[in-house]
């Protein structure tokens, strides 16, 4: 007998452009991703194999939360998470035609694509079932793509794709991304349907809606189990969490654009709060200006081994990847 | 028409021993990988298709320079380094063996495999056709192996197999290796022997006996060209290098484990001597006490772009990969 089992893994895509029409790079309000129309976004979610479950905007950004994952729509970029089987990269090439048709913006100024290791890989779909064809896929979309594997490839790795470039983008734009693997059963449990009767219920049970005091919400709670939720804050900051609860493939992602000095802090609650076995980081942005070696030394959390410590060094910032690993209690 | 076509890009293998007699780790006379018979280690190099081609001791070190590159044995530890399409993984388990039958060494203290990414995979044998490959097959060897991947892996990259642990080993210990591709031309015909009679002669006219004047110096050219060389430093130090002439598949490298403060300088001698058009460059040691930040600016090439820059905080030291491009000219 196959058991039940669901990919939690996101895999995560990134896109930010920008215009060949005005050297000083001044937009229109042609040029602004949310123009595109909503039912053309859907056809492309379609291709995904996602639909939308709630969608909202505020005055910077369009969130929804998806059937697998999230959205958020920004002015000139885009963040597109999606989990389980579906088929995310088949959504690059519709984008960059809307993008192009509907906002004037025929420049890709950079490409973030990146997932963890999948537990069952030969459970996804072309071309996600390697790496390997999913950078083949990319490089026939871009030109200058690098693409880079952080961790250990026969434990836990993480895998990026990037234009290694210098970009028109505000290089103050940071990302924090944490993934977290064999949960707290205990704290898993307010995920289930049986157990908890909302996602208002879950979002405040976890204390989810502690993270960020100030932040409007977007919850869904799935049946019988799992739970995502987009996050808005003011300035066009965002959080967005995703959480597969079953204890045989348990997995909980979290991740922000909120500004770099918060994330020590943020990792702390957020680790506390679902309490894993063993979780991963990854950080872009800071850049050169900030130390390294504080880095270092600052992303330590007591009960957890710092297993792997990687930095890269691209052209516009860093990216910091980190894996931890609960000490044995 | 398939062309000539050769792999310089060596296999390199370092395996450290210890022994489980001991608290104190206070070797015995029996302690030495030197002990280990000539004709056995001959036996071993047969499996990797290797033959020894000169061989010579010092009081810390036995060198042999090989058909397909190199070896250098020290008490506790040896470097096996092989090029073409040799086997070299099938060394290792005949050598565990000999270790401890000769030598007493019942422990392996660390191992660090590496390559950079083959031109031809292709042509390579198992296990070598492969990371994937290498990576099952050490792991069947050792317990607790970490596998990691540097730089691009649709461009350049290169990859390293360690015991993430802990090592008796002095963590004085540090390597660098400067692996360089698209040659200078004018600067490869030293190493054919229509141009050049005889390896001391090629060793002089590129230079290579000023790179460490005290040097006793092993080199072999290849007919009809390629050239290898091992060098002899005082307290166990030592540099090998191996040189690919041909120009559609020109490849050096340069290995050495001088301490760590003339890095800089050994690297802007290496380049200046061979001229590469891209080349990486790999170093193990530091450790935390040496401020990456301090690494990030020295290891500035003038004439080159630095492409890629990442650091692995492993247990006992750092890892710096860094990958340049000459700037066109």
């Amino acid at each position: 007998m196959t058991g039940h089992f669901f990919e939690g893994a996101e895999k995560l895509l990134e896109i930010w452009f920008t215009t060949s029409t005005s050297d000083t790079i001044k937009y229109t309000s042609r040029n602004d991703l949310r123009n595109i129309p909503r039912d053309l976004i859907e056809e492309v979610l379609n291709l995904v194999n996602c639909k939308v479950l709630q969608y909202a905007q505020s005055a910077t950004t369009d969130t929804y939360v998806l059937s697998e994952s999230s959205m958020f729509i920004f002015r000139t970029h885009f963040v597109l998470k999606t989990c389980g089987e579906t088929t995310l990269l088949h959504a690059v090439q519709p984008i960059l035609e809307l993008a192009r048709d509907y906002c004037d913006f025929d420049i890709v100024d950079q490409v973030f694509y990146s997932r963890r290791k999948f537990l069952r890989p030969e459970l996804q779909k072309e071309p996600h079932t390697s790496f390997e064809h999913e950078v083949a896929y990319l490089d026939s979309l871009f030109e200058g793509g690098s693409a880079y594997v952080l961790g250990r490839t026969n434990i836990d790795c993480w895998y990026l794709y990037t234009l290694n470039k210098a970009c028109v983008r505000t290089k103050s734009d940071q990302t924090l991304e944490v993934i977290m693997t064999n949960l707290d059963q205990e704290k898993m449990k307010i995920f289930f349907q049986e157990h908890t009767k909302s996602a208002a219920e879950a979002t405040k049970k976890a204390g989810i809606d502690k993270i960020f005091p100030n932040a409007k919400i977007f919850d869904y709670l799935f049946n019988p189990c799992g739970y995502s939720m987009n996050g808005l804050l003011p300035d066009g900051y965002y959080f967005t969490i995703h959480i597969t609860p079953e204890p045989d493939f348990s997995y909980v992602s979290f991740e922000t654009n909120v500004p770099y000095h918060q994330y020590n802090d943020i990792v702390r609650k957020v680790i506390s709060m679902f309490n894993p076995g063993k979780f991963t980081t990854t950080i872009f942005g800071g850049s050169a200006s900030n130390s390294l070696d504080k880095h270092r030394k600052i992303f330590l959390y007591s009960d957890y081994a710092r297993i792997d410590h990687q930095i890269v060094c691209l052209v516009d910032y860093d990216l910091i990847y980190s894996y931890y690993k609960k000490h044995p209690s």
